[in-house]
């Protein structure tokens, strides 16, 4: 089974950024320990900064017929982009948003997300473990 | 180690309601599923269509030495009610927000929730499996 | 066949409250009249402050195989409860909703309603001849 | 007893137009029925789709000594109309504002009305039916 | 092949008003030329000031059974007229909606447009080309 | 010198309608004054209920040659009607808007004039007299 | 004299909950000291959890005839309920709303009070010693 | 008769300040014509560019037996002053609001006025000839 | 002890302005009695139409090292001036913020205030008998 | 005469995602159609899904002096990027913004364009064949 | 070189007032060290908390010939003087408004200035080094 | 010392683009200009259409030990990057967000910034001047 997870702009700062918010792990390392929990799974990883390589990313891959699902983390373009949402809605598999944090919590322009609409579903606030219980998800209900 | 699944309004009807929004299983069935799924936990379930009743009952449970933390689908209250954001503000517990629906995919009024920026975390849109991957991120992260 | 008429909270204050606006008849001595006028209707009635009370009841009677409609005056409740809305739209039988005075002549709070795009249709401002015209429409047109 | 049954713009195309929302049945075929149900009632009908010629047809027959009440169902000059609002204000005698429709289950638009808080009460979403309410109601207490 | 142009209010006035945003040519000089650039072409034209008399006219030859299509610069009732929208939502023949000037460089109360929705597409700020554009849409497409 | 009068709709039942707001005068009568008033003035008066005859009157008189101002009251249409407005700002003489009652001091919707930033001034709540002023003015300042 | 106090949700909380937003004390205990300082007032005091039974209660004594005031701090009810206002502006005493902390000073959705407008008056902000000075008004003033 | 003109912030620059918008004319030549126009009229004037100052003027003439009205242009204060709006409010005598220009075809703030409504009337655009319209209304109308 | 009342704009006219609503009494009168109920406090009275005055006041006063409160009606001031909030809020001493009629029964535009969240506190609705209120609680609380 | 198409994210799935909305045909395959119908053009085609490369894009080839016009479908960027507005805002060449579906008729966030004020003009809703008429008016009217 | 720094409300508090915001220095003592750094420079300086001083110093000053621009710090007034607004507008000499703190990250109310549409530009955030850099601008650019 | 002047979108076309708006000096040009100025500063330039190649650029040089501040105009990234903010956001160095023109004096899109409550501070409408007080701030207030 092949999923992957995409992690939006400025999420490369993982453990560096602001930490009291989300946490002093950088994402690669936390990467290794979700494929240690998950040893039969084929988990691809892609990060960018750029929302047109976040497009090119998921035409490539949502296709493909051995892609099964996606947890998608849009960073701030969670909020902005209509583009990004246009290509999740164009996928024939199903997508988990994730937050680290929980967007609802901070700023009000957080509170909306252009991506939640037109994916399976929304896990926010639960720190990195919210991406595992995404691919949980994806490995138990949509087998 | 005592977790506790609180659901609100109209979700006594789950198996019977709206199936196409919300499945066929009842939540006792699937409550069943769960205490099999976790049989080292004790978990605690309680439903009511009264906001002071879901008020009352996190009064009592909230603050009692053992509970280590909520499961929470308000139901329609998620949206109105300040009373219960209160409550849940109270406590000294990590409450989970789920939805078995993902309300951001309804009606413009689901959008928002008053219950979201005093909850730990939120998980929409994953089915009654929302409802296991809450009760995982308490028995995991909150230990 | 068996209707019933659901009054929402400070409804049994009628006769005694804002008469101006309300009138000065007791709700109770209207549903002998409507007794009268519709002798070989089974009415049942229920009135309650408790926004769950409603919803308990909605449940208790909504599903059952003998109910063939519910006149509904949600009172207060009309503009603030989601929980009540997700109750009625739950319901296999047509829901009627009735106000006494025209609400769309009052405060601007009183101008939206979370039942109406629920319910079959609306009958407001006609006085408490409101309640016997949704029942006329009940038994005339949903038999 | 004289009373006025007008309808606004489009409710010429009844029967014809959008069956699915409004029904099949043209409105003059209904209104055969509705004087044979009030055999005894001087009912007029107007129909026109000029906001002016409505507001011509109030004012020269609402204040007629004969004219006890209207029935207006005013189309989607419901929402828009600030004229006609005006000169319903301006009559001595009832208004019952009917919509075929629910008005409050379509878009948003509609579900403000210029005319609501000037007329008498409003009767929505029961079909044809709902003029024969309207007529009873003015038959039985304006009278 | 039927088809017609409708222009709403004040357009009876092009080539004499505001001659910097519309132009000076008279749109029954232009009638002329689209005459010779479609020949084959059974074109008719209706302008008026009164909405009402819009509405009569896209009934009238809506629903004839010769007419395929319509192209229908509704002037300033655009923005303001549900009456129109929903007469020409009841039309079973494609509805162009062409605005000579970019409306959306305008006054903001003139970027929504009530027909839109309703329309089959929209041509906006070609000048008087936008007409012919939209004939031969017409005549290409919906053959 | 030429001046026309123009009222918008309703303003027929002057004298009959709601006169704690609007007097209890006729405009007929009063216009009979105005004549006297102004004996030298050639004064033309026109009133219409509907949108479309109050452009066309207009179209018809703003472009002559003799015609050196219009005094325009637009009723229920100063609120709604861009396409009024759009026939206001085509024609070549200064329009002033009247109305009899202060419109600031009633409900909201009557705050905002789609004709006020198009006219020359606005003269609102000095009742009838507000004509014999803007008159005035027409004959002093554009003369 | 027979005065009431009555308090919302969340209020059999104080000293418990969020202590540096409400202090610690107990209501118990400030109830105790409020008798001692009216020692010739009937006071009675009544918390509530429930919308309902808040409702049921103003009911039940505002209509006695020993009642001569309530002092009401309707907690996170204040923002949401149009039912409980309606009870309020049902009775026939004056009703002293009391907020132990101001209000205005916390989130936007805390600003608007459903019940401020149909009460005699708010006092907020000025912790427990609130209900003191709605108390010692409701003595001085309508006796 | 003692009427009183009233200048707000700014309008001392008249004839110095953005002359395209407001003439080239100071107020105080204006003043002379308008006295030489009304020779018996008892006419005083002040402007003042701080609020305070026009609301303690207010209040000392506003009462005074001798006033028989006031010509008000409250300059930028218009749109922003409830202290100015409650002063206006509490006088005995007509206060006439007046702006040079044209309020409605400028910027947006402003185009609401807290004046307005406890205003007797306004009159705007019809440049300092509406100071002249004022004072003859407040002479014909209420003396 | 030494505490201040400061009166906003207009609070000059009480006893001769809008009765109905601010009752017949001068605030002149109502501080003679103030000061015989506490006798011991030292009261400074400050009154003025003026922003500027009322904030250069607060600065000459607040500072004080014998000022140990301050009682603050900023009359029209309260829903418009930001100054005025930065004011208060730069003091060391508690502000209480009072309003002699209930201002959210009210228009809209008095319901916000710019005061209200850097004051202790607000009492509002409790005529002039709320100064004493507001004096007693910096008596007894504050000192 | 040398004209550019550019399309903006996800139009490379043309044909391939959500053909009941956007047809089964790629935009590649309709290209080559174009280039059969205008022989004599010079026709570039440029698609991204990044916002920059569109920018860049566009700097590149609007000042070229043999670009004549753009027909530009931004997708998704139309209703969020001011950066690209600002792009097509500079360019000297006329831009005429197409959208293959009606975006009036889907979700409100692409009711508004950022493009369109600065677009020349914009077609909306007739599919592919509404580049075939955005050329030809480019051909037409702006050589 | 004549230039003017004006500062308004609250700002003769600095050093004293909300130092954490603000700073601990006196403008006083700031403006020392101006007038050292740039010793060529006659440099005015004017403070008040009054919005008419303000705005009387403006045109006292700012049509003067020998004054070439002004340093403009609103304070509060910013948000709210459209009277002010209108003064800084007539000016022929260019404005420069300087804020201290960063007024985008604070309140939202701070957000929108009135002055700034009309300021040649805008410094915010620098601390008491922006009357610095603001002076540097118009000694430099504008001479 | 190290310092970066970042331009976003659009700004390699100054000089080119609008000059009536940005001027006729390219930004290169400008660029020597301060390199002459601030001879012993290590000034690096940057600049980019993509938003993803200026987040990339802020992670690459905003963590360096090296830089000690950024000049950053975000162009039209100002208004609706949430993801450039965030990046901002997260860098220990001050960010100086800087515009050519006065964006306050532009469309109303323009007057928001999702940069400037996470810079240090905001200079707009100063010209290219801007970038050089900029600078000058950075050297003198943060080293």
């Amino acid at each position: 089974m092949h999923l992957h997870i995409i992690n939006g702009p400025n999420l490369n700062l993982l453990g560096k950024r602001e930490t009291a918010l989300y946490g002093q792990r950088s994402f690669d390392d936390y990467l290794t320990e979700l494929r240690q929990i998950f040893p039969h799974l084929h988990l691809s990883y892609f990060q960018s900064n750029h929302e047109g390589a976040l497009i090119d990313y998921l035409h490539q891959i949502g296709f493909a017929p051995t892609t099964k699902g996606i947890v998608f983390n849009p960073g701030g373009y969670t909020h902005t982009s209509i583009a990004l949402r246009d290509a999740v809605a164009a996928l024939p598999v199903p997508v988990i948003e994730v937050h680290i944090s929980n967007i609802f919590a901070r700023e009000k322009f957080r509170h909306h997300s252009y991506i939640s609409p037109v994916a399976r579903g929304i896990i926010s606030g639960l720190g990195l473990y919210g991406y595992r219980l995404a691919l949980q998800y994806l490995i138990d209900v949509t087998q």
